[in-house]
């Protein structure tokens, strides 16, 4: 379809290469990934190598400096193939968000080259076992270390994507019930990294239930100050994860989308092209409409990030809302038109039903989002009232 | 919200004046015209002095000759206020876009200049009593007149706006078989118009019913050649139908939203304001989202026809069944928010109720849609598999 | 269908004398009535000349008697002709349950046996202007008046159906903080009832607005004692409300299955009949099988009230909410199967699309129902989990 | 809730039975089964202990001759545990009741009494590579053997439940182009049994694909005659596959309910009830209304099965059609309040996410049920306009 309107030739040029790398490194594997729960080094290798892993970190600090835009392409193009593998991209670019924003020049030295290239993981670890979305209530703690200048870090921290593979974790905690972020290596003493497999979908992303006993935490690896790491740091990789997932969650809704018309232009039943049902057409076009109205709020939000636009937040709430129920109502469809063999792991549209689901998950619930942005819209509509013209209506 | 990503200056200030012209001239009179099943000529003379319905109808014949993004822009802001009045507007660009394209220098010398300055109002006489959509088995036909060397129509039409005040009717019939489209004059001869009035919405449109007994048709109102009225005159008519109801059905949209949400922001409940019950932020934050989805997937269809795109036909079809099926869920949701109230005429809830159903019909039904979209999405694969990489899967 | 199953002969009888009834007396002038806004004196006077009215009123009163199971169908077959003529039972017979419950043995002689007869018509006076479903929140007043020993009433009602044509008014209003019912005749002084026109749809419910200016209500017209009338007497009229609507939602969802399915068994497109088409084939088994479920949850929530099972209320929410939203499904899918003749108020579909809306708002929207159901599922969930056996998940 | 209404006091103590038989030896096994893909023969053995296996075979032939109500109970208590290991019940009732009605006396005398006590496992051998719910079209092939008197069976069947443990199949195929049946036993020479693994839901049903080469059949092991196997054998097994499924999907439905409502009233988020949250009161309204009415869709259908009504075709295809969709909309919603765990295998909501989907598509996908209802009813109505009484519109 006519997304070139409101791409650039070099935007374009770009998504055919992220297709063709989809294509050769990433979709010949997906359904071994996904039973094996695991991706190979071997093929993170390869996304640091093709450049991937930083774009959207500077090139002054090893990254590939993309526009919003273009970061957006790239997880269309390997969501298509592939939601747990995108999340790795995902997660990467979370944590290096936040540092770039936020990190000191030290921390920004040393940690955006390594993350640019694939040479260390990332992971973003905010969410516990009990809260969910209700981030006020984190129980992990960090506690001044006199002795050190440093910090001491108990908790525990669970769904963490890339927690498996990852070398360095943005850790949030509160500080004297100020909350605080931190950088913690892998190695550190006292972490503890659990792998939970068994996920109904993304289950090679690789996720971890991480523990904390006194971990030491030197005074560089504190990110921004205290009380600040809920309010300005934290937003700047949910941002990140908000525009990764809706425009993951496009590429799956379009995978969705390509395997349902090739099935239904080729099977046939009574002697009936499977495409001529009335009952499949309707499932096709709607499938069809909303992939053309998902890619335009995906752009439009990625656009808005580009241009630090006020609404940036909202348009991006919007597009992963939209894109990822999008996605979930396409794979029920893919999975009906498919019929039997749509039940079964050997064909992608199985993979899709399970993974479409967690897209409505992560990074905010569908339901969070409605809460948000009922509350968002309302409250717009209240300051339009105050500048509105005499004349009402309009 | 952002639609000035993908609109030019020019377009956004003219956006703001049709917005005003909407608020001065149509939004007070709305549900007065809606109660009258009328709209005065006094209102008609307005819009044509705006030069509004010329809107498509290049400068050289007395119009303002402007892009489709900005003819789809004055279409959203009168169809916020009344979805009827915006009807006029819709037929006015149906008949003069297929006389622009296919009628003779002297047809357009003729009929484009008072056409663009509203001195005459146009209807286009397609539907017939028993076809709706089956536009191949019209039984309206033409019959040559060998004395005259001009034809004798003879049939009626059914459900035709703007048939109360349409000075010159754009008619469509068989001759030999074969289609073909007549201008025909309101006072021709035999022929009877007679008004439909108590429609469930879009009630101010001027629907008629034509009667043609005999109607004498000079050659020289012949649009097109014999066989090329179906295949080429309505569909560019039919194309800028779909753009205006489209574009008509977004403005509607924007005005449950915006109805909704100043009520949801004002109104208290069990001292609760309604903006904070979860239930109405979840229609309100889908009725958003919608809308911000129909907004870009119609100013992406305009913009698919001004650049005289290939997918132009799918993009406009997508934009209407998008939009329209927005409005309706718009607007039902907009009377369960305004509750009692919305039930009542004298809340323009309970007219966006009526008329945004319209939408779903005219033009092309949502099931209609759903048929050709989906042929038209398995036709495309069929294509893909056969331009298709050797690696599959993208 | 099989409705027989839980019907007995003797009410399966009684469906048919009330199918025979509406179509004599109802179906014929339905459209008339909703154009007029009025339905005449005499069609009134055939409902309490054939029982009806008093349905649920004991025969020792003057009624028929009949149990609930027959009282929803009665309701059935009248609103499968007419929301609105339906909506007049509706009200005489809240506040004829209400009466019987807590009315003393001489307001029950002598207000009992005129309603059931249709002597007179009541009216149930409980919403505000302000107020909608938020009771406890209630402006209108009563005082008491030392002089007379009665009360003196003041206040504003809205939105009240029969209130044109009713003889007597269960007013509800606050005496001293606390909730009062009271019955007031028409030609009470400072009485004053404004008709509502102009509704979306049951246009012919004859809804007015109440004032009530200094009304001296006699003792003796006084229903329960102070503080009860909230919490005793308006849910009797409530549970038969709700009863009521969902029946004869029921009914309006049982005539746009019947009114589709014969269209599209008759009708053609392109040579194909509409009922050989899938969208058209989706539509039509998708209202069928609501309007199964629905028809089981009605009488399911009349046989439970009955009983006097214990879950009457839950199971009357849940017919009201499921028949209301399936009525209005259905409604929106009929005009798309009528296509445009769907869309003109010749055809049914158009005033059974505008007459659905409303039972999804009065006796409770459907968000208030799903409040109200919400709490009670997650209520008797942890009732359930402490009456729970060791062995978990059963 | 108050399913007793419809119940006798016999079949609730069943019903009862049912739920502890299901909490003792099926709820405590499911995740284990599922993760391993293999219900152990023990459970199955407890099956045929307990009577279930026979639960519709009558008693002189071994089996419990319950009606179909019980039967129906039976699957929609253990359907609340694992449908899986409900599947196999639902194979075991369709060999049996098709031997039932057309077995020879030997073949029931033989069969029936082993099927009832679990002795031996059945399966239905129908379903074909190519050809899902286009039974016409089998390229299995029976050929006479003169030399014998028997037949010799050449071909593929696919998705069979229960294939890899079932000692005989029911296996349909064309004889000289008449649909025949023949009961195959496991050891058969030429029979090869290749399970089918890595399911999207119902992992433990024990699916296979059945290749026959060559397969020796003698003339006794012939059911019913050549012609008739598609019009009156197969139909009477998926009678009882299609009520086994709906009542099976029934039971999954209330495991989400249940799941669901006892997680909200237990989990707390930022300090309040999940349960007092307005998004989820929607959704589980919602999911507990279509709860009751897929319950008495499902009571209605076993009692239509159980009267011999001539509509206990329809009434079983709506409670399969509305169960099924249901149960899948519950299960996407249950995820949806459980968060980020109800993404993990360990909840039993994502179990349930996989198998509800399951439903839809076997027995009869739900398009295909939206094709033959709305034929049903398309067709009925024509009856309906035959016998139509003068005066119109009841």
């Amino acid at each position: 379809m006519n997304m070139d309107i409101f791409l650039t030739a070099e935007q374009i040029k770009r998504h055919a290469e992220f297709q063709d790398f989809a294509a050769s490194n990433v979709e010949p594997f997906a359904y071994k990934w996904d039973r094996a729960q695991q991706i190979p080094d071997s093929a993170v290798s390869q996304l640091g190598a093709a450049g991937y892993l930083g774009a959207n970190i500077p090139c002054e600090f090893g990254g590939r400096g993309w526009d919003v835009v273009t970061f957006g392409l790239l997880h269309e193009a390997l969501g298509r193939s592939d939601s747990a593998f995108t999340g790795i991209l995902t997660v990467q670019s979370m944590i290096s968000a936040a540092l770039l924003k936020w990190g000191t020049a030290e921390q920004r030295g040393k940690w955006l080259g390594p993350l640019a290239k694939g040479e260390i993981i990332g992971a973003f670890a905010l969410t516990e076992p009990g809260t969910g979305s209700d981030l006020q209530s984190m129980a992990t703690e960090f506690r001044r270390n006199d002795r050190t200048g440093g910090l001491v870090l108990n908790g525990e921290k669970k769904w963490i994507s890339n927690g498996q593979k990852a070398g360095v974790f943005l850790v949030f905690g509160m500080l004297d019930r100020q909350p605080l972020a931190c950088l913690v290596p892998r190695e550190s003493d006292g972490f503890e990294i659990e792998p939970i497999d068994n996920m109904l979908g993304f289950r090679a992303a690789g996720l971890a239930r991480l523990r904390f006993h006194e971990v030491p935490i030197p005074a560089t690896n504190i990110v921004g100050k205290p009380g600040f790491a809920l309010s300005h740091i934290a937003p700047i990789g949910l941002q990140y994860g908000r525009i990764s997932t809706a425009c993951s969650a496009l590429g799956l809704l379009r995978a969705c989308f390509e395997e349902s018309t090739r099935y239904a232009a080729s099977r046939k039943v009574s002697g009936q092209n499977l495409g001529d049902i009335g009952m499949i057409q309707s499932l096709i076009a709607n499938m069809g409409t909303n992939l053309e109205a998902a890619k335009l709020l995906c752009w439009n939000a990625c656009r808005a990030e580009d241009d630090h636009l006020p609404e940036t937040f909202t348009t991006s709430m919007i597009a992963k809302y939209f894109a990822s129920r999008a996605a979930v109502q396409a794979a029920s469809d893919a999975v009906q038109i498919h019929g039997a063999s749509g039940c079964h792991e050997s064909s992608p549209v199985a993979r899709f039903y399970r993974g479409a689901k967690i897209t409505e998950i992560i990074e905010g619930t569908t339901q969070v989002h409605e809460f948000i942005l009922g509350k968002t819209f309302v409250h717009n509509a209240i300051g339009d009232q105050r500048r509105q013209r005499p004349n009402p209506g309009v």
